[in-house]
């Protein structure tokens, strides 16, 4: 099997879903060269699990990635890695939950929601990722879409699909909600205006994961241990090509409605 | 033909699409009893189409609604007009559009596109108008859902809709879209949660419409005048029920894909 990609960025991979897509990427029999796992503070008690992770495999770096001003240097260090590459890959997983409802919300829990979930993401991607993922799209030496020449995937998740509205009595999550329906836009959006260029965009439902997110425990227990999943999204990924660039899909390849 | 409602509180209603729902509710055959216009500065120029239909017509009270801490003040003026009937119908139409595209946007103008077309209106609902509803809703005497018992109206726009992603090399608009797109998935939260208080919530694309935000060009020229927008938006509101309710139609009752 082809490496999935030569190189892959991951956001909040210092836990849950972020940190286990950097071990298995790391640990395939042929993992990309260069995996930059990036967190809000990689040297702090909170990335330790990471570091450790790090130390066994050369290829992954950690990189710091909190807010805008930090992006530039974050930027830097993987472009010096990447020399002329590019970037083949790259994982927007950070994200947060919040469980308000119509009567607890307010705004600013709506805006902090839609600036992690949606807003911060894409603006890095716009001011400092896009003309790495064009070098790698370019310099790919391949025709098409394919997360080994070029390509960005949101996580999402399936209580951001307005179709499915599922379970809103028992777990109204306005903010998560709404702020995961407009990540699914920006998305749809990336797809159509970056096919020319030769990047492929994607939103994955990685499923209902035993990670701290998952397990806030609003809606029951998590049926999905976090190895399962991963696996499921790295099938999915190695298989993403033209014909689902701009789809809504699920860890078993599955379409979602918007 | 009966009345819409007997009370209607609409939006941005000093121009656009807001100010002509009141003038047409206003002249209609069987007016609703109170219309409130709400606006950020009704005393302004800004709002001066709107005193002069005001003017002529009693049933029409402006009202100040600029941002959370004037939403109380807004709200007692409505309720002191109500007494004990509620308000039947809220038309959130204020909104403001973004035409940035993805090399021109920055976090400032997604957060502001979503405080506008999302937040403010949710909050302001969760925290005032709620009750409210819930009082038409009980006190109408009625079962199932409709306009004239209790509803809540969000204007939102086919360029909110994921499914169809329209003419995204032409006019980007990731704000505007996302933040769109969000307030579609609160429609349908909210109608899945207050469908149980008899309070109908239903998503409205006006069509393509020639007021300030229709004709900023960037799409060319917008065919239909604000007048036929409205009559046929008037018109779907009369029609709606609980087989309706979290749908997102168009201003000819269309469904539209979310
Ligand atoms: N678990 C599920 O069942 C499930 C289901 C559907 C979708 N998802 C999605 O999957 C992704 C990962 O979720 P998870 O279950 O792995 O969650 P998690 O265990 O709570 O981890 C969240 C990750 O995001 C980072 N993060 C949170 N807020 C951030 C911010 N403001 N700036 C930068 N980084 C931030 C966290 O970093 P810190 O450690 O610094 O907080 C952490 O690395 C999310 O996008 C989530 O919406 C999860
Ligand atoms: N025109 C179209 O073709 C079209 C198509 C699809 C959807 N829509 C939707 O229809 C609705 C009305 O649009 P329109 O065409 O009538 O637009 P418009 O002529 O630009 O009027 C917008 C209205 O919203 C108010 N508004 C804007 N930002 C606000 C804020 N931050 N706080 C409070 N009020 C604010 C404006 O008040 P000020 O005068 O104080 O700025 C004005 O009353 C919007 O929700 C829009 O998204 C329009």
């Amino acid at each position: 099997m082809a490496a999935l990609a030569r190189s892959v960025l991951v956001t909040g991979s210092n836990r849950g879903i972020g940190l286990e897509l950097v071990r298995q990427l790391a640990a395939s029999p042929r993992p990309p060269q260069h995996i930059f796992a990036t967190c809000r503070d990689p040297e702090s008690p909170r990335g330790k699990a990471l570091q450790e992770l790090a130390a066994q495999h050369p290829s992954i770096k950690l990189v710091q990635l909190v807010n805008l001003p930090s992006i530039r240097g974050a930027v830097r260090a993987v472009g010096s890695h990447l020399k002329d590459w590019g970037l083949n890959l790259l994982i927007n997983n950070a994200g947060v939950s919040s469980h308000a409802t119509l009567r607890s919300l307010d705004s600013r829990e709506m805006l902090s929601a839609f600036a992690t979930n949606v807003v911060g993401a894409l603006v890095s991607l716009r001011q400092e990722f896009l003309p790495l993922l064009e070098k790698a799209a370019k310099g790919a030496g391949k025709e098409g879409l394919s997360c080994s020449r070029a390509a960005v995937i949101n996580i999402s998740t399936k209580l951001g699909s307005i179709g499915l509205c599922l379970g809103v009595p028992e777990a109204p999550m306005y903010p998560y909600r709404a702020s995961k329906a407009a990540q699914n836009m920006v998305t749809r959006c990336m797809a159509a205006e970056l096919q020319d260029k030769g990047i492929l965009c994607v939103a994955i439902h990685p499923g209902w994961v035993k990670t701290d997110m998952g397990t806030e425990k609003v809606l029951g227990c998590a049926p999905l241990t976090v190895e399962h999943s991963v696996q499921g999204i790295l099938t999915v990924l190695a298989s993403l090509s033209q014909d689902t660039s701009g789809a809504f899909l699920d860890w078993e390849g599955n379409t979602l409605p918007w």
